[in-house]
């Protein structure tokens, strides 16, 4: 038994909004991210190669927020975090607020892998990444023409919508491989007209994402100071593992409880010990795919 | 009924090598870090002004790693993190890998009181800190000649103790005021000869720093990689909350279970929602201090 669940953002893109090609597009994409994760596992690899994968695939696709077309900040630059965990021996790795690594996940891998650290930041960073090999681009190539009139729309017409995730939020993947070794990556270029160096919970380990083998995985998207205040990875992998509470039970109060009472909105997706998929939100939408060993595989965006 | 507690960072630093007049500036500092917050909670005031002004304190001596006498980075700078949370609304704010802050615990609260934010990092926090008009110094203002030798030893002599944490550690602050409002604060230069860019547990809210009203305040001290990786500060606010715990239990768990099974070692102050202080550490001492509106006051360094 093996399964994968991933996200591209949760926000408040309209069903009315979205047209039927546009549509396509995101389906293409998480379509392409959840089968490059599924694939891995099926080959008997690990969870933590198949959520790298997956996350890795939506990172490369300019429609999803990480990577190449990241939101901007307010100086209209991209600015990038990424976190991976793995459940097994609860190791963990995670960048933010760099600027010109072209594929934020990997390098977060690296940091867990390779270096000393769980958390590298801004040009120290990617100091680290050049000394790994790893490829760096101008930051001119995250930026897409949409985010560009994205920011110039938050920045004029709409002073206060910069406090509300952009409708495609961040990018995860959770995974339970047939060892039963859990895993979670999460990456993003944060909310749209952000300071520079403002971090968010994506690469906050126990905020965006935890992973810990025999309890769950937990990668979150929305409004991230709320999620970082509410500790809302570990809050959820806590209720699991201390108070009995169901995955569903636990990413419900998380989400339509905690989240709330502090005024804030998102999404998580989440995988338990015995491979069970959670995804629930408490925004219009999420972009979000699950596939598992028992071939269901599922694509969805609204409830 | 109100009290507090510092301190000063967990550490290895034997009672041998500790001299009497060194013992005696190190007692002096957290009297001083102590009675600054303490004279807050007494007239009234709050115990996030209290928790501020410990940590504000504590980063102008040079004896303790934060602030001036931050330990160097292994190219030789200083680099700060700090966080300050509040337990009544959860806000919370932080800064890390600044190095022109004077006080990094005022641009964390600054974060949490005038940003939409809860973490700035790098140059981007910096900028926020002149739109604030919070002073800015030159990095050799942090640096002092003791650690420029603790770097030398660490890059030449000893390879691996920079796995260790200096014996200094981080600085630290709980607190709960006449209304029954708990905050906690905590500041850091991180461990001697990290890489640029390292972010610890200290400025990360649920890792170094967590405060919630009714439950509990948490301030860490020690290796920051594992206090990240078990979400340290949030797992002990947790068992409080929901498992029944008692704060000292919690500590315990934390520190000589979960801490140690992943081969980390550390210290925590808490304070519970009666006021009630936990001290605990894992190495051979902790500098810390407590004090109370029952008239007790004490500052220790060893069991």
């Amino acid at each position: 038994m093996y399964s994968i669940a991933i996200h591209g953002g949760a926000g408040a893109v309209s069903r009315q909004s979205l047209s039927a090609e546009r549509e396509r597009q995101y389906r293409d994409g998480l379509a392409a991210a959840l089968d490059a994760g599924y694939a891995i596992l099926e080959k008997g690899g690990s969870s933590l190669d198949a959520v790298t994968a997956a996350v890795h695939t939506l990172e490369d696709d300019p429609l999803f927020n990480s990577g190449r077309g990241a939101a901007l900040t307010c100086d209209g630059a991209a600015e990038l975090d990424a976190a991976v965990m793995e459940g097994r021996q609860l190791r963990a790795g995670a960048v933010a607020a760099v600027r010109h690594v072209r594929n934020p996940i990997e390098l977060a891998r690296r940091v867990m892998e390779k270096s000393r650290h769980v958390l590298l930041v801004g040009s120290g960073a990617e100091e680290f990444a050049l000394e790994e090999g790893l490829p760096l681009v101008p930051n001119a190539w995250f930026r897409t023409e949409e985010r560009r009139a994205q920011l110039e729309s938050e920045r004029s017409g709409r002073p206060v919508s910069d406090l509300i995730p952009s409708s495609q939020g961040t990018v995860g993947a959770v995974a339970i491989d047939s060892a039963g070794d859990l895993a979670a990556a999460t990456s993003t270029g944060g909310m749209t007209n952000k300071r520079q160096g403002r971090v968010g919970d994506s690469p906050i380990i126990g905020a965006g994402t935890y992973a810990k083998n025999g309890v769950c995985a937990v990668s979150a998207t929305g409004h991230g100071e709320y999620f970082i205040r509410c500790v809302a990875a570990h809050h959820i992998c806590a209720a699991v593992e201390h108070r009995g509470c169901s995955l569903q039970e636990a990413v419900h109060e998380l989400l339509h409880e905690k989240l709330r009472e502090l005024g804030g909105t998102g999404g998580v997706i989440a995988i338990d010990r015995s491979g069970r998929i959670v995804s629930d939100f408490s925004t219009e939408g999420m972009f979000r795919g699950a596939r598992d060993s028992s071939g269901s595989r599922q694509i969805d965006i609204y409830r």
